[in-house]
């Protein structure tokens, strides 16, 4: 095939869209919650939806509730080239996290199909499902589960807090699109890129508007349940109290020593932290807390996190304790050939581009199981992110989703 | 008037009625869950109602909801001899808390009926409303509002976790029981004694079956709030964030090392602790917390409790923090008349009985504010209340209300 220019994408459409979507779920403070198969995200998935028809692009969906968006290509026999990200946020998340990867990569089909090229391979937009894990645990669930990281059927019976099964929200979504054809779980990829922001500081305190992502940190996630005994907190001596929050409170304050390093490269979170029964006058009987532990090297995640269990026991006082793992995942490194094409491309365009590591999980990791992935990074202001005053430039979030074009393109024509 | 012999309980009564009352809100622990105004409340407050009409007694509520049973007494002028305490209870409480001294008074009218002795004061058993203060906050707000240390209209306007209103809630307690009488908020009283389990060790140590309560300790009671930033848990560096459950961690454990006695006579408690957005994967932006603190001395409650604005604000590090007291009370001493009473009814029936200082705040706290005050403590396994686990031997309950009904007939008769 001969050498052709890859097409320049539209960037007020691409803005006007980022507008667009960031209305549904919009809060006062600026920002977007928008939880996994909610009714707020299935309208999301609706509006692409209108967007794909208008252009004529088929829409698919999987059993897991995965949307794809495809402009079909020249050879029956290709595989998709896809690209994309989820449209689900935190509780009171931001405009971007999620959003970008999708709106760059619908960006790249509609840019193709402005430029009326017929790729040899298709062309496919991603909308995975529940990738924040804010609604449903674990995250990453529609990409796990397209890869066979997740069963189907477990995932699908997984519950939110007011006891909503997943498997219901998803018929919702299937009933909300009954124009999607069917897509069979794990259908092969040619490729998968997807953009995002950075959420860290590294490309605002450098300058450069392109992180060219070479790999992932993995993580260690831990569930502490902390059991005491409730008491009167009038009458109740220390000596005979079982107090689950001192303990859990000494547990959170042993462990911030364990794991701190000088360098700041260890991610430890303590987010989650229930204390029962929660009243002001009733030492508390039980508190269960979660910690998130990230790290790049598979050697730190593994002598670290084995000391968690132990830090724990050492400070539960009269309490008792359990210490569950409930997932983990190792670091991966995305192949040399997609990381190439991504700092050619932004080579090409003139931006300033980094290598970086990607500090958080994205749907890359898993759609890396199947097919060669990358990712594309851009700058987000004080590298706030899963927070209703995430913001990225009109400019940043525009040269990714060139970047994004630009890649799919190329590998689209390419045998 | 010539001297009389007291008349004895009914022992099994008192103990069914107890066995009755229990099933109201019974949980699978064994406990109670019957938060204040609830439908259960209110089905308990029927149930007591019901055992007054079929003895004939008259029945009352105010305007807060407090129900007052009343047995006539002899002379039109003379103020009603009360006890009582509360049918509300914890978030899956006990069994005895409350309950003890409502079916103890209840008993005591019953006791003096059975003997068919005419007193000259009339006598009453008396249901304060929300005394935990687990539903609305503040408790005791129901003798509070009576004995005017609450304003009626602001306690009425209070609202629940749901934002049901107090105010609601009365009325449907009004509604349930339209053959009672209105009562005028702040009716004097000639005298008011309650019941109650200990909620502590010290008779349970010591063997004796009766405490005379001398007076009750003192409290303040503190809520903080810790504002930090939302943030990213995989991509956010230690030195970046504003964690405010780091923040909030620290100053618990500063508090506790300040609070610290050898003696152990200080209680300092944080039973509620929200982390806010509490999920696992960001970064708290806010924590809530309350602070229980109690003690006998007025000059500790100063010096210790002036130390918790100081203490938070010097451990919030990059957090921001507001300190709120909001609800204080002194420590108080019953007066020697209700006190001598009470020993001198123990010693008449042969149980064992020392004096001894309520740890916990009860409604003869307020009751002391408009009348000669005093309280029977009684011994609770292990000390254990505002739990399932709480027990009260049947043989000590019994002692207990018949100390109530020796000490209220002896007012009732005195001139």
């Amino acid at each position: 095939m001969s050498k052709i220019s890859p097409p320049t994408i539209n960037a007020d459409r691409l803005w006007s869209r980022h507008q667009d979507l960031a209305r549904i779920g919009a809060t006062p403070g600026g920002g977007v919650h928008r939880l996994a198969l909610s009714d707020l995200d299935i309208e999301a998935h609706g509006l692409i939806a209108q967007w794909a028809e208008k252009r004529g692009f088929a829409i698919e969906l999987d059993a897991i509730g995965n949307m794809f968006v495809r402009r079909g290509g020249a050879d029956p026999a290709a595989l998709p080239v896809a690209s994309g990200s989820h449209t689900d946020t935190q509780p009171f998340g931001g405009q971007f996290d999620g959003s970008l990867g999708v709106l760059a990569a619908f960006e790249a089909l509609e840019a193709i199909d402005d430029a009326g090229i017929e790729t040899k391979h298709p062309v496919e937009a991603i909308v995975w499902n529940n990738e924040e894990g804010a609604r449903y645990v674990p995250g990453l669930s529609g990409s796990g589960v397209y890869t066979g990281v997740y069963a189907l059927a477990e995932m699908l019976a997984s519950e939110d807090d007011e006891g909503v099964t997943m498997g219901s929200c998803v018929r919702h979504l299937h009933q909300a699109l009954p124009e999607a054809g069917a897509r069979e779980l794990g259908t092969p990829l040619a490729a998968f890129v997807e953009a995002h922001i950075e959420q860290g500081v590294i490309l605002e305190d450098s300058g450069n508007t392109i992180g060219v992502v070479t790999g992932m940190q993995g993580n260690r996630r831990f569930e502490i349940k902390v059991s005491g005994e409730n008491a009167h907190s009038g009458t109740t001596p220390r000596s005979r109290r079982k107090d689950a929050f001192v303990a859990a409170t000494d547990m959170a304050v042993a462990l911030r020593d364990v794991f701190w390093d000088d360098d700041d490269i260890v991610r430890f979170t303590i987010g989650k932290f229930e204390v029962l029964p929660g009243a002001k006058s009733v030492v508390p009987g039980e508190v269960n807390f979660g910690i998130d532990f990230r790290n790049p090297s598979a050697e730190t995640l593994r002598a670290l996190g084995d000391q968690v269990a132990g830090v724990c026991g050492a400070h539960a006082g009269p309490c008792t304790v359990s210490v569950d793992e409930i997932s983990s995942a190792s670091p991966i490194d995305f192949p040399d050939d997609i990381t190439n094409r991504i700092e050619a491309a932004a080579h090409a365009r003139g931006y300033p581009s980094q290598r970086i590591f990607s500090a958080a999980g994205h749907d890359a990791r898993y759609a890396a199981k199947i097919c060669p992935a990358g990712m594309v990074f851009i700058p987000c202001w004080k590298g706030i992110s899963h927070n209703e005053q995430e913001r990225a430039e009109r400019d940043d979030v525009v040269a990714g989703a060139q970047v994004i074009s630009d890649v799919v393109f190329g590998l689209a024509i390419a045998d």
